[in-house]
């Protein structure tokens, strides 16, 4: 349930275009301010199109784009060196979602392979900032650019502290 | 998978507050530009929230919301005179969308029942842009606010002229 | 994803075709058995197809015939007196599926106003097992019949018992 | 939205134990009968579960196994020498579905790995049975098995005949 539509012009510089395996935290932080702007390098995922995943425009439907962001940040955790589950689980902490936001470049469709670039954007101890970028494989095509932000809460759903054990991770 | 948070300062003023049942075009619209603003009144439609729609964290996934604002914009068609499964059938033109947004203000929880007040926010002859408002029933209280923006295409997905019989409906 | 089929013979017995609305319970129990066959009445809910849950095929994705009957058990437990939300909340007893069946017999499409007739096939202190009939309104064409079994459980989904605050509800 | 149970005493006998990558057509199909009975070998594919597929229960919704069903029919396709979207696309023949069955025999929790094992366990020119077991990796505990019967059809989702190039890759 979206079109083809040439790429922002500001849709590519807003997300890292680091390919390297892994995650790194970068030295670029800013200093003195309470959110720090990173340049976490991006970890990448990939997801196979479901039938599930599809609507009568024979296209993806939009609200699926989401959940591949979920599948992205995921694996970014564990790229980064943890499991989000065992963060819930173990801390009690969640990534409460306060705004999302998708733009629809390309149409992606069943069977496509599409590699999620999850990056963070901004963190600080209260909330973190993903961008993602989602590519077809193969010819690289640029389907979809999104942001999530997020707060970290505890189970009762109130605002709470990243624990200090998570600041690296995050590049705090 | 949202959080408690206070409204944002511009979420109330960016969408319609209008209350009567169905939905009357403006006249408020500005002359001579291709893109026209409108101040389309809204409409407004009720979801139960289904279990189907929760996650582990025990309110509802992110995504869902941008289903009812599908939900939503079926039933502004239906209030402005016109079946969307109509016009796609018939006149072989899809509203594909190109950017989505949702800021979660507040967790829709099982068995809510939530209002989707739907309104346009722009439209010309290319695109129409919507806004939305969920609000939890009984209390009033806002949970989600959102906007797409869509380009109306043929079954190609290709962009496409809306036909004018559907202008008035969209306030053109 | 599912086609035209002529309706099997057993599909239509199964489910009982009580049209009154609200649900009483019957008096054809049979005695001496753990197990009681109930000849409860139906209640009938109503869904509209959303674009999300149609497929590439141009028509309802299968399994969303399950969220339904989801729907459809929810509205049978307010007809018949509780909330199944409170149920789960106050009580602390959930049905946990433990088998779910589905006949496609003639598909939904978008748009398409769904009754979805549910009832209760047979009940004890420890399972509930539910009938469904899904009926495109208008014509009353019979689109899909489905069953699910249930324990009642706790919160850590071990088996337990229905409340007797329950037992009239259900039949029992 | 499952429980744990204790698998039926036929729950494993109805699928085949092949661990062997790949699948091959068996030898013990019955000769004469219109209806023939595979014991083709199953393929296995994985999939980790998503935040999305888990509901207030705390584990994954009862619907979305069939989606994992879904998941490993393109899996089995692709293992059998052919992709489901060419067959679509290229033949114009669709797997339309007239049965889906499944049993919960232990919960699925986020950011498991569930291994579905499909295997074809009847075919014939007009249709196809597809049975199913999944499994959490690691423990390789039996979580769920399922069976799911589909009729080959055109675009129009009226039965046809599977085009002869496809026989042997269902054994036939």
């Amino acid at each position: 349930m979206q079109v083809p539509l040439k790429p922002h012009a500001d849709s590519k510089s807003a997300l890292q275009a680091a390919t390297e395996p892994g995650i790194s935290t970068s030295v670029s932080r800013l200093t003195g301010g309470s959110l720090i702007l990173l340049d976490m390098q991006a970890n990448e995922t990939q997801v196979c199109v479901r039938y599930a995943e599809t609507d009568q425009m024979g296209v993806v439907y939009y609200a699926n784009y989401l959940v591949w962001m979920e599948v992205g940040r995921v694996e970014w955790c564990k790229a980064a060196g943890f499991n989000y589950r065992d963060m819930e689980q173990e801390d009690g902490v969640l990534l409460a979602v306060v705004e999302a936001q998708c733009r629809y470049l390309h149409p992606a469709r069943f069977d496509d392979q599409v590699i999620v670039k999850t990056s963070v954007k901004k963190a600080s101890s209260r909330m973190v900032h993903f961008g993602y970028e989602m590519r077809r494989a193969g010819d690289g095509r640029l389907l979809s650019t999104g942001e999530t932000k997020h707060l970290f809460c505890g189970r009762d759903l109130k605002p709470v502290r990243l624990p200090a054990r998570y600041y690296a991770q995050f590049g705090l």
